[in-house]
């Protein structure tokens, strides 16, 4: 067990605003970002935000938050980012390797909430530069968090974990007492289907998927919420952002979504991390860490709550859970296969291609037929976890034409 | 808000083991104490220990512990406790002036878990010879907090709460983010009457006072668990401890006893500590602060324990609570009379004098009534910490006799 941030640049701050940059400024994660920003204007200075292609929401972000430099990753969107901060003083470029080189900039803090693969160069980049990373991209952990980590070690800096739950682990562990710590839990609110029968699952459509209880988000995640491949994802990230073998980490049912995660200590206390579920909660804590900054969020009230319910969850009937820790037991190339597989059985099914129960069983597919071809192999650079990543999606694909014939057939 | 330990010897404490005295050692907290020492031979090194009178036991532990003096209170088991080491080359003395001097002897904690008033001295002693105070005597801060601040703030040591839901509070704590607190909640159990209505309470035997759902416990602490002046009297002591004025203080009722008590900051983030009824994890945590030490307690298990609810206490019901606020917002002088008071009804309850509803109304009445005998005096010394008291034993007796006329006449 570790702390995520022992060699952190926060912890050497100097006083003044923390310069930060936001990849992905316009996503859940980035416009959460921008109101915390807004909330405590003195406490930062903005140096880059990006996006993938909304030129206008961007320009509009960029010019709110004083940025000196906003980045659209599609060449396409360039002229129209420019016209929108044409007077600002703004400057504005666009295309990969300008979202690779201004995360690059010098500051003390990288949000880095682009969304899936495309977030990985960014991301080590900001590392390379020597920027602490608030990380809310999973993709860096679960296609290769064992070179981000090394990376981040050898630069020194710290990964500091965006994804509540994550982040409830991390406001819970003291870093003085990491050799302390017994086991860590995440809690799972148990999506749509947690009360279902396998049987009621092998019926579910599309729009039962998508009603998430508690949280609003993507259908890409919202559906990982539902199968639990979600909370199996974080099983991961948790491994490689606290160094801790996934038997000790558990999964926790709590359909209330109230606490986010706890750390055990071997002493015999709890240290349990609760927030009423808005992202703007564990993202002022990690823009702020180690201190604290005042924002408006939604306060969590318990009496009002009143009852706080937790279970076990059901391996049977959430096969992703194990799923998720036989591919980290195998290494980065299978927690890689894991999500790639995933990704593209999710998009099938979000298609209507595909039913509920084939996501998991497109995934173990793909993980049992990926031993053959990448089994092992080192994922030592972006370029390698990107490859595996496309083995991934390859054999998802593979697995579902199969299926589709048989069922066909 | 402040941390209660920014000033503690433990925060500059150098390597090997730590050196501490257990006052009250043969009590409940006493013999906890001993129990996590014994588990952790080699991170303690015992000075002294003391009890009331029971000579025999505290030679027992004497002995185990290795301790170097043992001291009972009580003159008249000098002899006994002479005889228990003999051959031990454990020195013993007896007598209150003994308890005061022991306290004195220079260690790095001193365990303060003498029950009631006779805690005050030795526990000053300590302070005053510049030993950090694990305190389980709530006296010292109910009765003279102000005090006990001061001159711990002056020698530059630690207070540091070993009440589980205190203990909790500071274990929620961040010490460099005390400003950045908006409120802290301490839980009550709600004791056995909880669900009672007050014309069932008007009818409320002592055996079913006794009754306490979770924590096993003494009589009197029993009792204020099911008045609820247990949760005033920790009101006032958080006020002390953490330096927070009482309208930030919450109580919420948790029949469960998991949560034990909870800090939300400004940023919407709320830590809470958590765990089993058992009081070695408080006293563990106090103990090896700012290390924790491994600890066979009872683990938690949330999905043993599956619900946890959570209610606002009923003020009507449980009018303690608010005579504890009111007394903490007149003064100390005040809530010296009000422990006072409520340790005289609860001891005329014990023996059946009394009502169940007459507990609060004495003290109310005591409180009343002390206003014009003793109503803003200063507590600057135990000697007048202990003048206030006896006023408040007086005018509580006082009230129970004009009450027990008025119902015979």
């Amino acid at each position: 067990m570790r702390s995520p941030v022992s060699s952190s640049r926060a912890m050497r701050a100097e006083a003044g605003p923390r310069r930060i940059s936001i990849l992905g400024a316009t996503g859940s994660v980035g416009t959460s970002t921008v109101d915390v920003v807004l909330q405590q204007r003195a406490a930062f200075e903005v140096e880059v935000v990006t996006a993938q292609s909304r030129a206008d929401e961007l320009a509009a972000i960029a010019i709110r938050l004083g940025a000196k430099l906003a980045v659209v990753a599609d060449p396409d969107a360039h002229g129209a980012l420019v016209a929108a901060l044409s007077g600002s003083g703004i400057a504005a470029a666009a295309g990969p390797a300008a979202i690779i080189e201004a995360a690059a900039r010098p500051v003390d803090l990288v949000v880095a909430a682009i969304v899936g693969a495309a977030g990985l160069a960014p991301t080590l980049a900001a590392i390379e530069a020597g920027a602490d990373i608030a990380l809310a991209n999973k993709e860096c952990l679960v296609c290769a968090g064992t070179l981000f980590n090394r990376r981040a070690a050898a630069v020194g800096v710290g990964v500091l974990p965006v994804d509540s739950e994550h982040d409830a682990i991390f406001q819970a562990l003291e870093a003085e007492n990491a050799s302390a710590v017994d086991r860590i839990t995440i809690t799972a609110s148990g999506g749509p289907f947690r009360t279902w029968t396998l049987e009621q699952m092998s019926r579910a459509t599309l729009a039962q998927a998508l009603k998430h209880p508690n949280w609003t988000m993507g259908r890409k995640i919202t559906i990982d919420s539902a199968t639990m491949m979600n909370k199996g994802l974080e099983i991961i990230e948790a491994h490689h952002l606290f160094d801790i073998e996934s038997d000790r980490i558990d999964v926790l049912v709590h359909p209330q979504s109230v606490v986010h995660g706890f750390v055990a200590y071997t002493d015999g206390s709890v240290i349990a991390h609760m927030g009423a579920p808005d992202m703007r909660i564990p993202i002022a804590h990690c823009l702020a860490w180690p201190k604290r900054v005042a924002v408006a969020t939604p306060r969590l009230d318990l009496a009002l709550a009143g009852t706080l319910t937790f279970e076990k969850p059901d391996l049977e009937r959430f096969p992703s859970l194990q799923l998720a820790r036989r591919a980290l037991e195998s290494g980065n190339w299978a927690t890689n296969i894991l999500n790639a597989a995933n990704e593209v059985a999710v998009q099938y099914f979000l298609a209507g291609e595909i039913d509920y129960l084939d996501i998991a069983a497109t995934v173990e597919s793909a993980l049992d037929l990926a031993t053959a071809t990448v089994g092992g192999a080192e994922v030592g650079s972006i370029e390698a976890a990107l490859t595996i990543d496309a083995e991934g999606r390859r054999l998802a694909r593979e697995t579902i034409a199969r299926r589709g014939r048989l069922r066909a057939g």
